[in-house]
């Protein structure tokens, strides 16, 4: 496995690996890898010639006042678990290589689906998001971009840039990694401490509930949101940021669950912010809704 | 000369000629094609394997109150025109082929260079250049993509936006054509009667008397702008929209002028809206300035 920094060779590299016919797996990280990163990687690495995977905490996503400083970092520890999961190259740029004095650009994706949620929240997160996965794609060249779908509004924002765009490439979803205890894998969690990582499962338990009250029938995306929200409410150390049941192609308002959707929050415990969802598909509305 | 309206079917060629070794150069264009047109694809032509105009009068880089639907249009006659100057193809897409129904992803290039002059005059115009130009950068695939001078603005904000997102490609200025009286060829100059034709000249006028100033050792800015304002202003039918005297690279102010110095000027013949430059070397300031 090679670990390339400079944007240049990267793409150079990737130039050469397409003229040759090969396909090339992109898996976009901001390193500190864990089990959902490497699951990423382990599809990437069964449905392409060449896994790229890019490690680079990006700047331009994070708030002034969000954790981008503190964000945890190991690329050398990375670099072991890239290797053992089957990339070919690590793409593991500077922040100055990125984002050189006087830089310019940006992309944009406006609509509904990036204005609510963590893009109410996080105010330019998504503008980074998108401007950094473009720059992505264009020095790596992939034929295929692993996403988690964890961040499940960034997969929809990006699969939505890469359409309107378009860019020839497919943009693979794949399911949240979890721990053994429901709470979802995120770099993040290195923050929690023992008693905030018990908090934290109330964020897995609240989407439970939630699914649980629509396979009981429930098919009002009101009263499913109220019961998350009352489970994150009463548990201790959880302030909600928000609480959405929504359509999880679009992330549209729907006036009856049905079809592809999505459950989704986004709390703080203590100064963590945690995200997490659960996507799931329901039935029509029988006679007994 | 094949004329091809498909975005994938135009991606998928283009891919076939880069796999096959074949350079591509662009030359972007809204059609109306005049003389300046025809000398990018010429250029384009000594330059490249394979050379693609497209042809799209891109609706949003044209503000509400502008002539977007009065644009003038003739595809047969450019078809022509494209062939005989030497265009392997054309890429002529249809307005919901660029921007089917609920699109979102916009291309913004910030800072000075793009908020300035027409970006001040048309909020919202260079967002959908550098929109529509990444669109047919990754439709096309090309090694080169050609600009006209005359829209210097336009291809300074271009070549940062391809800068900055790490496209691997060359953008190439060529220079302004002229009528033998000085005006520069545009499209828009169709709109202009017999006598808003008289009036326009005023604009290469003042750009003239702006750059003798500077010949004749002027190195202050501030006089060569009120030079050229002064001819603009006492001239029948002109309304001024900006002048300005900038470095040519950068469209910053200088305090002094020396090196690479843009003369540039818009103004309004009747209801037209018309822009001109001239760019040149100034010599460093001697003792006679």
């Amino acid at each position: 496995m090679d670990v390339v920094s400079n944007i240049i060779q990267m793409q150079e590299l990737a130039g050469k690996l397409k003229s040759e016919g090969k396909t090339i797996g992109l898996v976009p990280t901001m390193g500190y890898l864990h089990r959902g990163h490497l699951s990423l990687a382990a599809r990437a690495r069964q449905e392409n010639d060449i896994v790229v995977m890019s490690n680079f905490v990006n700047p331009l996503q994070f708030g002034p006042q969000e954790d981008f400083a503190a964000y945890p970092r190991d690329l050398e520890r990375d670099n072991k678990l890239a290797e053992s999961a089957g990339a070919d190259y690590v793409f593991a740029p500077q922040g100055e290589e990125m984002y050189p004095q006087g830089y310019g650009a940006y992309v944009q994706v406006r609509g509904e689906a990036a204005e609510k949620m963590c893009g109410r929240s996080r105010p330019g997160h998504f503008l980074g998001v998108t401007t950094v996965v473009l720059k992505l794609l264009i020095i790596t060249q992939p034929n295929r971009a692993y996403f988690g779908q964890k961040d499940a509004q960034q997969a929809i924002i990006v699969r939505k840039m890469v359409e309107d765009l378009d860019l020839p490439l497919e943009i693979v979803t794949c399911p949240i990694v979890r721990e053994g205890d429901g709470l979802a894998l995120s770099s993040r969690n290195t923050y929690l401490s023992p008693q905030e990582r018990e908090h934290a499962l109330a964020l897995p338990k609240a989407l439970g509930a939630g699914r649980a009250l629509i396979l009981q029938g429930e098919r009002n995306p009101s009263r499913v949101r109220e019961e998350m929200r009352r489970v994150l409410e009463s548990s201790p150390g959880i302030r909600v940021d928000y609480v959405e049941v929504v359509d999880g192609k679009t992330l549209q308002e729907l006036p009856v669950l049905q079809g592809y959707v999505l459950l989704a929050a986004a709390v703080f415990v203590g100064k963590t912010r945690l995200i997490d969802n659960i996507d799931l598909e329901v039935a029509p509305c029988t006679a007994a809704c």
